[in-house]
């Protein structure tokens, strides 16, 4: 189990910014469209080439996401951008290419149907096939599709999840030659160890497809665990400005790790992630107005280093 | 620069708790002298066994320790408890053995003349002279002396420090002998990369010395910064209970990395720390009661993982 390589060797690493839709949509006050695209207007304004913009999912389970469409029209036409909607199901995923507005499909498949069922209504099994149904129907529109594997580092129901079970769902979704499969720490349970290891493992079953990251703060470790994707070859890595994610009144839904946090500690540490950081730091300020409260962010909060 | 070793190597860390001094010492609001007792005897109860649990510097520098004397005499008498006493010059470290309750003086010498005469009042060799002889003052008590070399990883007036120049310093700080050296990243500017170099480049230059980290979560890399350090060998590694430390009204002066989320993504990554997780989480609840206010550690406000 090695914890890193050479860092030297990692030259950089391509940031989605997932903000818009996993930062979001679990606060409770709903945020305006016209916010939303304004938050999707300062992520390119600060870098982001990929975004999470939103989720076509049931409005009712997912209230604050409910403008999916609205705020699809609403998008920059940007050709250096990619518009990224999380979808669930084949229905979603119509929804989504209907809008003519978002450019890839991100399909989340999960380890355990206890997770699963709860989250989406799906048993694990069901939920990658539907994964794999998402990326043909992507494909079949022109369009990219993704797949990520929720709760890969943990479940809040079953503990902890086998790596063997991630590698074995993970080869299955390279099968459908996704853009990319994406191991995600959904309830914030990872460590560095486990990190590199899950990534290793991944990496040598998926042959050449790129691996993404989701991690989330719950219990401090996110940006270690970052740090050790990186170093063990993850291609990209999710993040949300200010860190906003979670619920602030749900303990232990604590936000994706931040955006200036991420890009403040690869960039000095020698890793280019296209992201410049006085201009998140002056979005996570405007955020911050918006939401009415403190985010989670460190670096926002901290003088500019070095001066 | 490597950033990481093979993980499995290391067998544990011991942990040095800091709250009662470093946690304490920026907070406006004086805590009563019982409850910074009442805070060692927790931490001896979650396992701690060196714990730095106050200052002998200027109380009028900092008020919140002006109960230094009172302190020690209330300290639980335990021969397997190392209570640590920071001290920045004879004065303080005549202070601190005359208490007889002080087992290690903790010195600390500073990177830079702008810091150094900000802090201490001392420039950068002043502190570092000063340093060697509180080390000889404990020794010629029959007590331990350590040395922190502070701003290690950067300086918030000089920019960034050359590691050749903590080298040296650590090497230096090494002839008198001491404990320990510690390396403190004061302003929490580190990267994970730069502390794999630092503490790899540092233990070369030691010769056998252990190896102490101090790291502040000012920018979200503190825990990433953990685990490089501990991937490279480091020996100990300082926290504060519920993360406490820096200041609630200065931007930018945010709290040492929390105990309880350092054990966390320690322990399951693998690396004992002689602590109980559960038990530092019944403490940090107590402790955000005397403080009145929620304190930086993720770990206590999540759930249990795995259940």
């Amino acid at each position: 189990m090695e914890t890193g390589r050479d860092m030297a060797e990692i030259q950089g690493v391509e940031m989605v910014e997932v903000g818009p839709r996993d930062g979001l949509q679990n606060e409770t006050a709903i945020v305006s469209t016209a916010n939303k695209a304004e938050l999707v207007r300062r992520a390119i304004g600060y870098g982001a080439r990929r975004i999470e913009v939103t989720s076509f999912v049931n409005p009712k389970k997912v209230p604050q996401l409910a403008d999916a469409e609205e705020l699809a029209a609403m998008l920059p036409e940007r050709s250096d951008v990619t518009y990224i909607g999380l979808v669930l199901n084949e229905r979603g995923a119509k929804r989504a290419l209907a809008t003519g507005r978002i450019d890839e499909l991100g399909a989340v498949c999960v380890t355990s149907d206890s997770f699963g069922i709860r989250n989406q209504g799906q048993s694990s099994s069901e939920s990658l096939a539907a994964a794999i149904e998402i990326v043909a129907l992507a494909k079949a529109a022109g369009r990219s599709g993704q797949i990520t594997i929720a709760t890969a580092f943990g479940c809040p129901f079953e503990g902890e999840i086998a790596v063997a079970r991630v590698v074995e769902m993970a080869k299955r979704a390279a099968d459908a030659d996704p853009r990319e499969i994406a191991l995600a720490d959904t309830i914030g349970v990872g460590v560095p160890s486990q990190v590199s290891e899950m990534i290793g493992r991944v990496r040598e079953a998926v042959g050449g497809l790129p691996v993404r990251v989701h991690f989330h703060n719950t219990r401090g470790s996110g940006l270690a665990n970052v740090w050790a994707a990186v170093a063990e070859g993850a291609a990209t890595v999710d993040a949300s400005l200010g860190g906003l994610g979670g619920c602030p009144f749900a303990p232990g839904a604590a936000g994706n790790v931040p955006t200036e946090d991420v890009v403040y500690m690869l960039e000095r540490g020698g890793v280019a992630t296209g992201l410049a950081l006085p201009r998140i730091v002056e979005a996570a300020s405007w955020l911050t107005g918006v939401m009415g409260r403190p985010l989670p962010a460190m670096v926002s909060k901290a003088p500019a280093f070095p001066g």
